[in-house]
């Protein structure tokens, strides 16, 4: 069996603790495991398959012997990483924003795109969580009736900010319920018990960045670039799991029956969708699944031809490392991303 | 100078408790005071500009020397004691949904329709706490601009579902942070660190009450029949504060910059929108005020003569407890509510 040389570079993150994991679980066939990280990481263990591993600092020479290398350290290190990585033969994997809307680098959720992965120079982008989850759920219905605008207001859980984010939610929920005050670092204000419309840097048409990637990066991967789209992205006091209200604009009628219907034959969802009981996806029991999950599926009220609903998934599964790790395994099956040995051999 | 015999029905409940602090704190010119409550609560103190008040229990005969009730007990008590308090010739502003789209019953808000109290029957109805903020901000641009749609996510806190709800996300937030599970009486599922699509009961068309009410009582208190409106209601783990993101569709176009200076000059409204220092309105930061706060007010990406924003208040005051006394302050200043004893003399 062909194993595949993995380097895992952000290896102590949040993501980073994913990937391993998401690969064990998936019994991925993992040759050498090469856990990387910034310097300050560098010398402490992480255990795959139960054995430890010493994360090592991330160096342009860690990656001669690399087949795909997951990138999951933040834009700056991806930007001075990743092509070193491309170039040394290995195939990249990076989950930041720095690649994802070059025309060159393909932008792959395996369910809507994954032809897309053949056309990789080297570099593959992961899309931004919120969007991977978006795609998911509307590809199924573009494909059989053609979306023309979406709106889509989020829920954002803070682990999507990382692990200091995740503290400062539980250290200032204690320090709230103590009656105590809250002094923010990670958040521009206290995210305790509150909700904080601020996701990324502020662009000059008064959208963040987050809402942005949302925007072009649904039309790159659903290669569908008349869609409209505005999106509000809000952070949560919710540790894992991203929420998204939205709003859809078809290009003709679409019944809510019929809309369930075809989501729950397509690939990665599931529809929990049952009023009556009050059976819907919420972020607390998504944690850990690797679906995306839709419910409150209806018909709008406010337009013709749309549809409303409420889409949930593991931002840091399908909104992160496993959406990469999928993509490594897409690309293997269908022969466009190879071990070295293989093509030595 | 003319006082006013008031009654609160609900009066130690959340809403309760805010029209005793906002009667207070606004000089209301009060006569007698009458808490009411259940039967449970009766007997319990209360307190108004430092004197202690019993609070009784309500029945039919508690209103014959009131000239304003204040309803705040659930639907229940209202559909009961209402007319009853109207017939004794009380003025009745009810904070339930009981009477709000009843055609011969005002839905009034004073910033956007206080001509409408003058018809009244005896029975004002307070609108929704989610409708009120949003129309407080709609409506001044609905003016210069008609509105065709609105699309809505609100993000609502959880003292709008009363005192055991607001104690449920203390108690289940505890037990979370111990690491214990929680077994949820208030909500359907988990609140604490989650967030839930649901809020009032579910209609045959997928949509919550919740959700349906914003769409009636918005179109009922613009005069705005023909506007189309859709919302998602969810609940987060905040005790105080909603806040909405809206996506409005003018007739013609709008720009932000025009919209924030038509907002800046309207009543009870504050923007808060500069995103370059994060500023913008969260719910941690209104509880206790009494403006509706507007921020990230942008054009729409997705739509021609389109706006985005966020709007956020308290629900407990502009919410419910003081747009109520200010439909009271309103009609009286314009000679519709009246004491009983200047009618009598």
């Amino acid at each position: 069996m062909e194993r595949f040389n993995i380097a895992i570079v952000g290896a102590t993150g949040f993501v980073g603790q994913e990937f391993i994991s998401i690969l064990e679980q998936r019994r991925f066939p993992v040759g050498k495991l090469r856990p990387l990280a910034s310097e300050r990481s560098s010398g402490t263990e992480i255990f795959f398959r139960h054995r430890p591993f010493e994360v090592q600092e991330a160096f342009s020479e860690t990656f001669h012997d690399i087949d795909i290398a997951f990138f999951s350290a933040g834009a700056d290190v991806s930007r001075q990483l990743c092509p070193i990585a491309a170039k040394a033969g290995a195939v990249v994997i990076d989950n930041s924003a720095t690649f994802r809307l070059e025309p060159s680098v393909p932008l792959v959720v395996p369910e809507v795109n994954p032809e897309d992965i053949n056309q990789h120079n080297g570099i593959i982008a992961n899309p931004n969580c919120s969007t991977i989850q978006l795609v998911v759920a509307l590809y199924p219905l573009h494909k059989v009736n053609p979306i023309k605008r979406v709106i889509i207001s989020t829920y954002q859980a803070v682990s999507g900010a990382g692990f200091a984010a995740a503290n400062e939610l539980t250290r200032e929920t204690k320090l709230v319920l103590e009656g105590r005050s809250v002094c923010p670092h990670a958040f521009a204000h206290q995210i305790a018990f509150n909700v904080l419309p601020e996701i990324d840097v502020f662009l000059d048409n008064g959208y963040t960045k987050e809402e942005w990637k949302m925007t072009e990066e649904t039309r790159k991967i659903m290669h569908a670039p008349d869609i409209a789209a505005s999106a509000t992205c809000v952070r949560v006091p919710v540790w894992f799991g991203h929420s998204e209200a939205v709003n859809v604009e078809f290009t003709s009628p679409i019944s809510a029956k019929e809309a369930r219907k075809i989501l729950d034959q397509s690939p990665g969802i599931k529809v929990l969708d049952d009023p009556s009981v009050s059976h819907y996806p919420y972020p607390w029991a998504v944690t850990g699944s690797n679906h995306v999950f839709v419910g409150r599926i209806r018909e709008d009220i406010s337009g013709p031809n749309g549809l409303v609903m409420w889409i949930v998934a593991d931002n840091l599964r399908k909104g992160a490392a496993l959406n990469a790790v999928q993509i490594a395994e897409e690309g293997i099956k269908r022969g466009w991303i190879a071990s070295k040995r293989s093509v030595v051999a």
